[in-house]
């Protein structure tokens, strides 16, 4: 059987482009590596893609020279979680405070490691999460 | 300016948790690492995590012993994208086909790899990329 070796690519759908890769940008810390009309990827360290759409952008089948990407959407306040230093918490505690982004959720997971959840402009639910929570982590 | 080093969890959203967590263990090859009544978890490759979250069983803050983990939820053929080999894309065709799995797309980056595209049972757009397209992959 083959095997998958990681996600490389995370997406999730935005009202406003721009508004969200600003987020991205200034409150995370990310610089984007493509800027399309209906899409901004962020390189998250390294690692994986980190995809911003726009709502509805994405709806038809795109054709283009060398093949096509099947249609795709998403709407609700989706889940992602990033991986932090445990020794940079409380600097990320503090940037997202410096930054007016309120903490909505903090916890001590059972097997360890640490996570904060806020918000981004479109109401994704975001985790920045210490190590220790899972067998890969 | 701290740092994010990863993503480690991308969540996608299923009405029925059991058929979706079936499909990627039967049809990707996935073990589950951990199973509750809303939530299955999945290792990617030692290096990222999928949760399948039951769509709508996360619509109120979960408080718990150690914290407290705000709303999320997600409708709509949400996209995520996996990494395999380049040795391996025959043999993930061949899979995909041998599970009765539809090929809707392929696609051949500008800039190296190559894209194939299917769907989940709740019609998510999945894909398989071998490296090339990206910095970082």
């Amino acid at each position: 059987m083959p095997r998958l070796n990681r996600i490389v690519e995370s997406a999730l759908y935005v009202d406003d482009l721009e508004r969200a890769a600003g987020f991205y940008r200034d409150v995370l810390g990310l610089a984007p590596m493509l800027q399309t009309k209906v899409l901004t990827a962020f390189d998250i360290g390294g690692v994986n893609v980190l995809l911003l759409f726009k709502r509805g952008s994405c709806l038809k089948t795109q054709v283009q020279a060398n093949g096509s990407i099947p249609p795709h959407d998403g709407s609700g306040p989706l889940h992602l979680c990033f991986a932090i230093a445990a020794d940079e918490l409380a600097a990320w505690e503090a940037t997202l405070a410096d930054k007016g982004v309120a903490v909505e959720g903090r916890t001590a997971w059972p097997r360890g490691g640490t996570s904060l959840y806020f918000r981004d402009p479109d109401g994704h639910l975001l985790e920045l999460m210490t190590p220790g929570n899972w067998p890969s982590y």
